[in-house]
Formats: C-alpha cells, structure tokens, sequence
C-alpha cells in the first residue's frame, strides 16, 4: 500500500514535470511580472511617454531570465526573442495592463483571489526555469558545478538580478539598492533551488529530479500565495540564515539581512527596497496615484 | 516609356545598393561621428587627460553600432576590431579632429557646406547599417522578426543606445538621460527604418531591398542635411507619432515625446538632451569655450 | 662564454615561461588581490551584512581578467568558474581574510615581508595572462592586432577594468573614477605589456616570447615591490608619457595624468583614487576602523 502511494506520487511528479508551461503558466507569469512592473515607482509615466522603453522593460520583467542565462552560457541575449507568440503574448499582456480602458485588465488580475492563483502558477514557472537551467548548463559544462549553480540561479530571478540597469531605462538610478545585497525571498529561494537542483544533478540528493520539482514548487507556490495573501515579507529562511551567517560569518545574531542595513543607506532606500516584498495595500496606493 | 524608366530606377537602385562604403562613405562616417563626440561637454579635456579614453569614446562613436550588433547575436563585441584599416582610417580622423595644429582640420569639417555633404554620406552609411544587420539577423534567425527588428535598430542607432556607458568612460553619468527615453531623430528613424527593412525580408513589403534602400536613404539623408542646415531639433515624424501615441497608448495629444518631461527630470537634461539634436549655434560655442 | 651565457638565459627563460601557476603563483594572486578587495571601504561592513555579495566581488577580483576576456572573445563569461579548485581556493581564500578568528590570516599575509613576497608572485601571474591573452587573441583573429592588445589588456588589468560595476555590487557608485579615466600603474603596465607581446606575436619584435615574458615579469616584479615597500604611487612611466603626452597630444608638461584632474572631480574622488596605489599606512587604518 504504502509502496504503491509513493509509486503514485512518482507517477504524479513525473508527469507535473513533463507537463507544457505554454500558453497557460506562461501567461501568469507574464501578467504577474508586469503587474509588478506596474507597481514600480515611475512605469506609469514612461509607458505614456515613451511606450518603446515600456514594452521593453515589460521584456526584460518577462524574458530576464532568458537573457541573462543566455549571456551566462555566451549565446545571443535575444536568443529567446526568435519565440515570436511568446513575445506577442507578452506583448499584449503588456499592452491590457498600462492601457486597458478603465484599467480594466489590471483590475481583474490584482483582484486578490485572482492574483492568489497566478502567483501560484508564476511559481511553477519559476521553478521549472530553474530546473531547465541547471539542466542546460549541465549540459554545456559537465563538471561546471558552480556554472549550474549560477545559471539556475539567474533562471530563477530574472529581472530583479539586473533591476539597478532596467531602473535605467526607465531613467532612474539607485545604486543603493543592488538585489545581490538586499536579495529578496524569491532570489533567496531561487538561489537555494539552484544549488539543490545542481546537488541533484550530480547525483548527491537521493531524490529523482521530478520528486525535487514538484517539492520545491510546492514550497514557492505555497511561500508566495501566503506571503501575498498577508501582504507580508518576511521570509521562511530567516532564522536558519540568521543562525548560519552568525556561525559562519560572524554577522551578529537576530539581525536578519534585511534589517541590518547601515542607517545612511536604510533611509533612502527602504521605501522601495524589494520590489515584489513590498505590502499590497502601498502598492495600490501608489499605483492609483500615478494614473 | 514608362516601364523603361521604371526599369532604369531598378536597375540605379541596384547599383546604388551594391556600391562600396569603403573608405569615402566611412570615413565621413566616422568624421561627423567624431565631431559629434567633440559636442559633448567634457570630451576635449578629457582628449587633454587621458588619450586612451578619448580613443575608446571616439571607436564606441565609429563602431558602437557594430559592437552592440554583435553582443545582441552572441559575436565577440570587437570582432570589428580585426578590420585593422577601418580601425587605423577612424584613429586618424580622432586624431586629426582633436589634436590637429589650429584646430584646422575641425574647422573645415564643420564648415557648413562641407558639414552637409559628409552629413549626407554618413545617412548612406547608417541605412545601410541596418539593412545588413537585418540581413545578418535573418540569416541567424529565419523567423526571428523581433531580432530583426532589434538588430537592425541598434546597427542604425549606434553609440546613441550605449551613450550612458559611453559617457561613463568620460568619467560623467546622467542616468535621468536614456536615448530609449527621449530618442532623438536618428534613433527613432532607425527603429522605423528596422521595422520596414524587416517587413521587407519578410516579404510583407511589396518593394525590392535595393529600391528600400535608396528611398530610405534619400529620406534620410534629405532629413538630416535639412535638419543640420536650418539648426532645427523636431522631426517629420511627431504629428503622425502624436496621434498614433494618443490613440494607441492614451498619450495626451500634442504633447510629443521631447516636450513631455516630467518638470523634475526636464530641469537637468534640457541643455543636454539629444546629442545630435542640438543646435549648431550652441554647440560650437561649448566646443570653443572648451579648447 | 658570451654564448653560452645567453644560451643558459634562454634555457632558463624558456624553463619559466613553462613553469605551472597553479597552485602556488595563483594562490598567492587570490590572497593579494582578495587584500585589495578588503582595503576597498565598504567590503568588511558588505561581508557581514551579505556574504553572498561579498564572494562575488571577491571572485571578480580574483577572476575578473578571465570574465573580461571571455566577453570580449564572445564565450561565457563565466567559463572559468568550470575549474572548480580554483574557483575552491579562491573561495577559502577569500573565507580565510574575512573571516578568519582573530582576523589571524590577514595579519599574516600583510605582514610587509610576506606580502612583499605574495605582490612578486602575483606579477608573475598578471605577465603570464597578458602573454596568454595575446595569444589566445592571436589564435582567434590572426591578424586582428587591435583585439590582441585589448585582449592582453583585459587579461592584465582585470577588475580594475569593471571597478565600478564590482562597486555597485557593494552598493556604491563612483562615476567620477573609471579606471580608463585614470589608469593606475598595473592598467597601464597591462596596456603597454599588451602591446609589447603583440608586436612580439607579430614578429616585429626581435625577441623570443619566453625571454619577453622573463624580461616583463623581472620589470613587473620589482616595480611593484618597489612601490608596495616604499608605500609609493608613482609610475616609472611618468617621465617619459608626459613628454609623449606633450608631443601628440598637446597635454601640459609636468602634469601627469594623475594630478592633472579638474578641480571639481578631484575634491571626491581623490581619497578613493586608485585602488592599488594608495598608501599601505592609510589602508591599514581604514580597514582597522572598519572592523
């Protein structure tokens, strides 16, 4: 009985990991992305201004993560661009979000229980990602251990790796505020997935890589859908971090990375520190003013 | 009659699109290139300071299009650099331009007459820039029309879509300033000119490529020689952009994309808006103060 | 005896230029460059608070040249990081000076002596990427003499070259300072090494490239040992550039590059200055401080 429960369970993973992300689970993931690019300070203005630095940035938010595995393994950066439906279903997301009448579009997807379930599949998207790239530098570098790690790594976090550059398009500039120092939870977690992923590559994590995808997609799926419905950013990870960093790097205990800021840098940065942990309600705020 | 006149355009066409740029075209090329350069506020001191630098900024103004053209497919950015005579013609030009006795050589270049002739080649050259990095895009990517697209605009664009990095090896940064944000004419009749050189290979546009060529190339050149001569800063395109904008993207109407800024970001910029929009007047009298 | 002495030098030129970095030269590469990293203001304060941060600036330091070079050539940049015991090292390097108890490591390896010793192994190394480089340059394009040199030039310097990218990764930005705008010795060491062994490569030099690369290294070695024991920052090239500079490029003798700043980028940037070259005196209390 029990053996045939885990026989199911693997048959179930199995096929959750063979099953097509596209159109469905990529159009969560793009809606998500660019609702968050909505709630950056200044993308309203830009998109009526200059619609071309818009869209951009709108695939940069969709396609970070292409692009940056892609310089990672030095292909073309627009490699993924050849997708042409991928890019006009981007595209046209892009296009109900900032300009739908009425704000129509944006409305329905940021209606909570909505957006409770695209944050859901955007988090299988994400963990697949992260998957293929471990899998793809594997690939191209056999025993590249630390490459699998890092192109996993960018699969999973995509944009907010290269924030401080598309800030610049949209002609701002915070150089305080670099996602490498203040990782939010989803580079976190895209950085533990990836080392994982990478550990069950190279035949150290007795699990299959099926069983991984769809633990680890249960763990995001899950971590994001609470923290969005509390508004909250905390992170799972804080107190076994804030143990091992003390441990191993001397940083004083209780004090997690996100509130141990030097105060110089806290004061300007801390009303747009992490994208994506921000509270929903000052978000709405904000984006109501800008329209 | 007709079809014989018809026939002859064909046949000047094709010969027009096959003519060599190698060295008249480009040396104009790389003269108006660099004597832009010379515009820019701190690059004759910087000329003074640090001969590398000065060098490096004049190679991104001569080659920048063929160094982004080649990161977008993936190349080594200065695969241009093994065309060791194309190198050595431009390093003469920013020699003669910033170090020559009396400044003489400047003088003549920026003598009107002079000035508009070499502005027209420089046009030859920039169409045919991106009816060959589409091309070259094609070739890479059957149907990759987004890539295209791209790869054309920035073979157009050139230094213009780096300017910010560019500006940094002259030890400036004026984030609030992307070419993407407020392109100036050049920029956007790059984008156009893509798009259409795209469409062509698509065979979408029932138009030979060597006609496109020349038709895209009297427009330009017929633009900007108007342009240079009469000090002007608009562009043909705004009143079908303003209403295109409104339409589309809910952009107030009348408003173009340059006088749009937000009062806060307008402040600073304006003096410095776009490199190749300002008025000679101006220009020529920042150089001189700066010699 | 003439002879045979010269043939004696060639044998044990050759002998050397044969000889393998790995473990020994490269080690002590890591520790001084990760000793520079330290002195950096900021980097103890960034390896409490994010050591994730930290590791990288610390693997840019150590294998900038590497990254570079491989973008340049249009690989992965990250291809060197497939060898997993240097990248290994390098990373117990970099545990061992941040945050080794007592800080005991550090103490010992800036202790004047032994650092004496670590910069001479260090030149060793910088020599032998930019002959490296050159060739690797040279196999690619072979007669691309402007990409040798750029390519030499990039393996020697390193991450002086991105200093202010690997900045922003600490949260700062400094555009004002760009290494090209102000090159401390070792860039400008690279840029003419880079030169010598592409004439060399080229056969304009008429010298064989092992006894090039013992001539440059000798060179290297003693200059920076020289200038780390008398806390110096001068170039030995001052001399003779300022007359060059002077002679092609119209600067104002006496000044050299480095004193010859405008007022108003000075006042900021002067206590930052160049990495390499600054005081050992003012370093050491500065890192102190921060601790």
């Amino acid at each position: 009985m029990d053996v045939l429960t885990v026989l199911n369970l693997g048959d179930f993973a199995h096929a959750f990991s063979k099953m097509g992300m596209f159109p469905v689970f990529d159009v969560a993931y793009y809606i998500v992305s660019i609702v968050y690019l909505k709630y950056e300070p200044g993308s309203v203005e830009v998109s009526r201004r200059s619609p071309v630095a818009s869209w951009l940035s709108a695939m940069l938010y969709c396609f970070g993560s292409y692009i940056l595995a892609d310089i990672m393994l030095g292909s073309s950066p627009i490699d993924y661009f050849q997708y042409n439906s991928h890019i006009l279903l981007a595209s046209a997301v892009w296009y109900l979000i900032f300009y739908c009448p009425l704000n129509l579009f944006y409305k329905c997807v940021t209606f909570l229980p909505v957006k409770l379930v695209l944050v859901a599949l955007k988090e299988v998207v994400r963990t697949r990602k992260i998957a293929a790239g471990v899998h793809h530098a594997h690939h191209a570098y056999h025993h590249g251990f630390f490459i699998m790690v890092i192109v996993g790594y960018v699969k999973g976090s995509g944009v907010a790796l290269m924030s401080n550059f598309e800030q610049l398009l949209r002609g701002m500039w915070r150089p305080e505020t670099t996602e490498i120092l203040n990782m939010s939870f989803p580079t976190k977690a895209s950085l533990y997935g990836a080392i994982l992923f990478t550990l069950q590559e190279a035949h150290w994590l007795p699990v299959s890589k099926s069983m991984l995808i769809l633990a680890f997609t249960l763990f995001m799926a899950t971590s994001k859908v609470v923290m969005t419905a509390r508004h909250s950013h905390g992170s799972p990870f804080t107190l076994i971090e804030s143990w091992v960093c003390h441990l191993l790097f001397g940083s004083p205990l209780g004090a997690t990375e996100d509130d141990h800021h030097p105060p110089a840098a806290a004061a300007p940065s801390s009303p747009l520190k992490t994208k994506e942990d921000l509270g929903e309600g000052a978000r709405k705020r904000k984006v109501k003013k800008a329209e």
